[in-house]
């Protein structure tokens, strides 16, 4: 019963500061402190899309629809404050499989010490539906913004890329830290995250930024998953296709000042590889070039909602 | 496709003051400007529970989600600001019932000048889910909350009540102008909204004040469609029974120390009549008084997620 699992929510969660009012009213006031700008971001995530609830821990799914979300913020370099989480569930053992939610997205949340601010629980007779709205401010460095990549940048990614199905796409670290640290050293002109895959999230950071891009193959660092993931589906795909292509590695690309980049790549200041795999041009579109030096149009490929 | 649907909102969507940053990002940035607190609430709604879309014109469904969440707001005595918006749309069809649903809900967007930050447009096999989350400033007298009615206080309503299945779940006001003219020129002790029916908010008020009401039945402001609609289903319930617990009036219940609320009835400062329907005691509970004076216990009765 709702009221039942509001009360459990409100003795698990522990108090925080930025919350003058949390669960228990009809909305939540959350302290704003100095800023006068905040971040908002969206994601909702279905069952039989973005998780099989039959075969996970629904802890997991909880977690990945917060980190998905923190994801979007990491990549605008906000650091995150609050979270409204609603969720629609279905109607035989909801109190349980909203309770195991919350369980995995909690230890997540207060990682980041991220105040759940609040949410709306209901039942219904379709499949499980997580919706997660997370609001951040920004850093002095200001906002990472998509539309401001220029000719001449580098694309510099993070991490590796590929794969993510065989199990990253639940357990895959959110670049906010990442994010709030290289905004803050580094002079960086874009930059988006990964979630629909690669080469698509680079297509929609150039149309934004009203340019091109060329990618290097050879460059491109692709994960151990998009190798197993490839051995495992022996289709002819590569381990590179499915870096290009698979998406849910919620890893950032950014657009860097050529000189940027150089010293970022020099000192390598995040515990995860900062890799440049390619360039920004004028021209819009991309282009991929191999080892060899051929070049030819990259078509973008990965996750499109088609409605 | 999603990306044609963001095109085609992307054009449609009068560029608002408060966003530096709209669709298109990550996320979005919104402007706070003075405001040093925030008050956020989310709802989420779905198919064959809070509306039947096979029955109603989407449109009305895309109104009532946004109307519903607006009125969370009202019941704190908040200035909407933002609007983020989340869909998971059936594939056969999505694109139209995406921009029908938009259609619905940007005229009363543009009436409460709310911007639309942002959202998250999906399709999957399931039946349509919206879910939004609005952010939005408190006043300068503050914040209405749900837990500080106190013993002698009188009840006090907006409105009428009951059966509004018959429609007004789909056209009702949402009572945040009411809410902030009443917080500028009153005392108001407490408030909530009725969403889930007039006796269970009734006593989700006391719960959270730690405190009982007593109702006089014969105050409660009965609408004209709780007559029709214990007419149609001539089942022996009576219109005061749908009054106290059909729920979706979206009318606020307040608790109003006893001199204001003497005062605020004698002015009747708003276009839809305030009445004072009982006033709150010490002892924990709900009560009843009929017009006979006899007094009995009320049993919250209205909507509750079960699951």
């Amino acid at each position: 019963m709702e009221s039942q699992f509001i009360a459990w929510l409100r003795e698990r969660l522990p108090p925080h500061p930025l919350l003058r009012l949390g669960l228990g009213d009809d909305a939540a006031v959350l302290r704003l402190a100095e800023a006068d700008e905040c971040v908002l971001t969206v994601d909702l995530l279905t069952d039989h899309v973005d998780f099989e609830l039959s075969e996970v821990d629904p802890r997991q799914v909880g977690r990945k629809a917060l980190a998905a979300n923190l994801s979007d913020l990491a990549a605008m370099a906000s650091r995150p404050l609050a979270a409204v989480i609603a969720l629609a569930l279905p109607r035989r053992g909801g109190m349980d499989l909203a309770v195991q939610l919350y369980e995995g997205l909690l230890p997540l949340a207060e990682q980041y010490d991220l105040a759940i601010a609040g949410g709306d629980t209901n039942s219904w007779d379709g499949p499980l539906v997580v919706s997660i709205t997370l609001i951040g401010t920004l850093t002095e460095r200001g906002l990472l913004r998509r539309d401001r990549a220029r000719p001449g940048d580098r694309i510099v990614v993070t991490g590796s890329f590929g794969g993510s199905i065989l199990g990253r796409h639940f357990d895959f670290e959110p670049r906010v830290r990442e994010a709030m640290l290289l905004m803050e050293r580094y002079r960086l002109h874009a930059g988006i995250d990964v979630s629909d895959g690669l080469s698509i999230d680079l297509a929609h950071l150039v149309q934004e930024s009203g340019c091109g891009a060329v990618v290097q193959t050879a460059a491109v660092p692709v994960a151990g998953d998009a190798h197993r993931f490839a051995r495992q589906l022996a289709d002819g795909s590569t381990p590179l296709d499915h870096a290009l292509a698979d998406g849910e590695d919620f890893e950032l690309i950014l657009a860097v000042p050529p000189d940027e980049a150089q010293r970022m790549l020099a000192e390598q200041p995040l515990e995860v590889p900062l890799t440049a795999i390619g360039r920004f041009v004028a021209e819009p579109g991309l282009w991929q070039i191999d080892a060899e030096g051929v070049q030819c149009r990259l078509q973008p490929q990965g996750w499109q909602h088609e409605f």
